[in-house]
């Protein structure tokens, strides 16, 4: 946790070997090398003590196999952009670090059948853009994070989308895997070629993949990715809730909405400070500065942003008749409740248009306000959602990140790691009843009062029976002790979780050693599997609780 | 294979202790119990040694501690209805065969997010009793076999059904297993309760669910299973292709069809045959009785029944006004080439009492056939289609392993392996295309002629990128030729399927030690996992081509 630990520098002899393997400038162990892939927005410290950039498969099961004869710790990352988790940091220092962009190669493009098959380093932008220039009618899932993230690293740690195919582990189908002493596997498939490698997802025999996703057991070099076929017709829509009272109706009507299968996308409902952090940054706005947001300043700001208590999204598809009785279906289920529109691709270039008018003359702001039935701000968001719904990436969203810093935000390039912002991320998943999120979403905001930060929270729904309440701790990292109570609050979060017996459906770095507190039996299992498929350990120890930094020495002492 | 060998008995010592951990009622070792479960509609022979019926996932756990100790294989099965493809076989001689049809217990409902909570022992039957007569508004899925069989059973072979929820797997949700060395997990949960536990399929950390299915590494003694809430409306549709050349523009229509999400269900299409066996037996039909039916035959039987080509079924469900647009797009898709007819809820009883009268009265029937356009007994499946779609289960379809049995088959308690009916299930699976399907179809069907077999096939859709292309061996168990025919049969076929690449979705035990030839790495990845887990190699050794019946040997020479 010391900033100022420096790693100790490999040994000559692997850093050579490692040259050897992949060429002198794929090897980094240069001060500003490391220094750029030890950073995070999580109040972590470690220093990796060299970065390799694998080319192939058989490049990655090189570093593997070279690690496995010194005993180093390799730490893959596909493009590096886990932010608020770890990053690219391990848990200690000394690490090689591998980052996987240099193998980002669209590999196949199956329309009749929806898939792709891609390499890790391929971005959202990358394969939306390839897609789109093709000319191939087929629409990626994108997350509201960078554009510039990895499709299979997202998709490893189980991270959720927006689309139908927003669960992204559940739409990978076929790995082709490095194992941890260098065998190279193609799991559900076959070595020769298996023509439903990329089309049936459990494969014959065990269905393996899974245990690659969250864990330590193997680096996914490539991978099948389901696509949605792109529908006849489509609207986005995006929903106001007014009075936090309606709040039960509304997760009630989700739940029928979703599980009925009217709504398939992955519906995010977000609180009014997480608005507030897409649209400002705390030293732009005439609040305290040194806290949270008082009542009087919240009240304020959702005043001048014209921001509702919680705001809604999501989409729906199908053929014409389809979309339009959906949005029926939608309308009577929800308009009781709040404000609700939607858009279609046709409206776009004019709802833009008219964003555009309204920011030059406060005139024309106010009677687009009063049409619309909306703020400014919300009907910017938009185009944003609209196009997110349907697979393209914006950055629009990730400026969250720079709420507390003390600097200009970018307004290109969003990188919160490179830039030093303070987040960590929360993001444990309940049961999507009444009875469950709101109680803890209370008490999760009185802790985050209690350590004088701002209640960021975003529900994702996970799947019609579960939502992630997404919670962002954002923190000024110049500020030392603001840092450790973004620490404590974390932690707090954490107990708050635990005691009520809900879990993270993916964890920070921070929370991988106590994973498994309530769980001992599944701790003793990953530790069983991690020994036969890694007995030297090397491969990311401590990643998601597996092998933890002294699992190697325990073993030793056996 | 030699049915005359007779396994050498368990020690004294074994049974003793079999009998003091579950009670002496549940270890049986006489010669009846034996024969009764050493049983299958395959051309394999192998007697256990015992069989044990435990009462809890403790008393499991004490069995799997004994064998450990003695070093005996276990073979455990849910109910021991998996016809086909080994029912409750082991590979050799002398396991002890655990059945769990005891633990049926229906544990938990829940309403609010559709799903429950069950034991191995609980059959489809009983889970729909129960779910109806509780008046809960949830539906389960269920197959076309028995209604006696193991909804987990099947799940954990990664079986398919017929409903959105047809993915059995797909819908398990938090298991509970015994490891091989007695260890009890909550596989994605926690021991200390955890609310997400059978409402979040991923868990946290490595996903290990899937290793459990169609393997050797544990046994699953509860789960948790996600349920179709009740729709406000429902139709069931039949489908005749009365011409074959359509065929190509109908797969390419239903593939179309499921990746838009207009057909959720597990479509199934099947061939002529197929309805023939579940209508008719050959000794009852004046056919050639000693091979396949003749061309002439098969056209005299498909107009005495009036049978099409190929029929296919499937259910659509939602709003009234989904269902109603659901089956204006189904008309417009497919009505250019067969015939579709839709049954709803209220249409049922007026169905069943014409299907009554037609046939009592000749005249009656022409009636009927000419005024619905199908015939009577195409018209006769439409309510077990109707029951099936929702969950119902029936009879009905089952009965086809009987068509090549020499004496009348039953009308209920149907079950082939006690009739000592001929039966071998060979289920590839291939990507949901015309260039795939109906070449390997063609191929397939010349191999059944050429061994005189009548050509079964049944394709059901796994998902909208993959179908299963069911085929079934039906032989007569009394004739050793045919016997002997029936099993280079499905040797051909296996070979037939690996030359073009494909795989099974689900494998019977004849064909288990050369499931991996293709894929050397995947054997080896399984059996680091089995030894890690189970260094006795005492569970199923060699179920899933996993710690095949040398493997404990083999590692005792290293």
């Amino acid at each position: 946790m010391d900033s100022s630990i420096k790693a100790s520098p490999l040994g000559e002899e692997i850093v050579s070997e490692l040259r050897a393997a992949l060429g002198a400038d794929y090897v980094c162990t240069g001060a500003e090398d490391l220094d750029r892939y030890s950073r995070c927005t999580i109040p972590w410290r470690s220093r990796c003590a060299a970065v390799v950039f694998p080319g192939s498969a058989e490049e990655v099961a090189r570093v593997v196999r070279i690690a496995v004869r010194h005993r180093s710790a390799v730490w893959p990352s596909s493009k590096g952009r886990n932010w608020g988790y770890g990053t690219t940091l391990a848990i200690e220092d000394g690490a090689i670090v591998m980052i996987l962009e240099r193998m980002n190669r669209i590999l196949e493009v199956n329309e009749e059948l929806a898939y792709a098959v891609i390499e890790p380093g391929v971005t959202y932008e990358q394969f939306n853009a390839h897609l789109r220039s093709n000319g191939y009618k087929l629409w990626i899932d994108c997350i509201d994070g960078s554009a510039q993230g990895s499709v299979i690293g997202n998709a490893l740690e189980r991270g959720v989308g927006e689309t139908p195919y927003g669960d992204h582990f559940g739409n990978l189908c076929g790995l082709e895997v490095v194992l941890p002493d260098g065998e190279l596997v193609h799991v559900g498939g076959a070595i020769k070629g298996l023509k439903t490698w990329h089309t049936h997802k459990w494969g014959a025999g065990p269905y393996l993949e899974g245990i690659f996703t969250q864990s330590n057991f193997g680096i996914v070099t490539q991978a099948g990715v389901w696509l949605m076929p792109q529908p006849e017709a489509y609207n986005s829509f995006v929903y106001e809730i007014r009075d936090e009272r309606h709040l039960p109706q509304v997760l009630d009507s989700f739940r029928r909405l979703a599980l009925t299968g009217v709504v398939n996308t992955k519906l995010h409902m977000i609180n009014d400070f997480v608005s507030m952090t897409i649209l400002t940054q705390r030293i732009g706005e005439n609040v305290r500065q040194d806290g949270p947001l008082s009542d009087a300043d919240l009240d304020a700001l959702r005043r001048k942003y014209g921001i509702s208590p919680w705001n809604c999204a999501g989409g729906i598809y199908g053929t014409r008749g389809q979309v339009r009785l959906q949005r029926s279906l939608l309308r009577k289920a929800l308009s009781p409740y709040g404000r609700l529109i939607f858009a279609a691709d046709w409206q776009l270039p004019f709802i833009e248009r008219l964003i555009d008018w309204s920011w030059k003359s406060p005139l024309v702001r106010r009677m687009t306000e009063l049409g619309v039935g909306t703020s400014l701000p919300v009907l910017e968001s938009v185009p944003h959602v609209h196009k997110i719904l349907q697979g393209i990436p914006t950055e629009f969203f990730v400026k969250h990140a720079y709420y507390r810093y003390r600097h200009q935000r970018p307004e290109k390039d969003v990188q919160p790691a490179r830039d030093r912002c303070g987040l960590i991320w929360f993001a444990p998943i309940l049961p999507f009843t009444n009875a469950d999120v709101w109680p803890f979403i209370h008490a999760c905001k009185e802790r985050f009062v209690a350590h004088g930060f701002d209640f960021y929270v975003a529900m994702l729904l996970m799947n019609p029976r579960s939502v992630i309440c997404l919670m962002a701790v954002i923190y000024d990292q110049e500020d030392a002790q603001e840092t450790a109570h973004s620490q404590q609050l974390y932690e707090d979060l954490l107990a708050e979780m635990r005691a009520r017996q809900y879990q993270q459906y993916r964890a920070g770095l921070q929370s991988w050693g106590g994973l498994f507190k309530d769980a001992p039996e599944m701790q003793r299992l990953n530790a069983r599997i991690k020994a036969a498929l890694d007995p030297g350990n090397i491969l990311a120890p401590g990643h998601y609780g597996i092998g933890g930094p002294d699992a190697a020495k325990r073993r030793e002492d056996d």
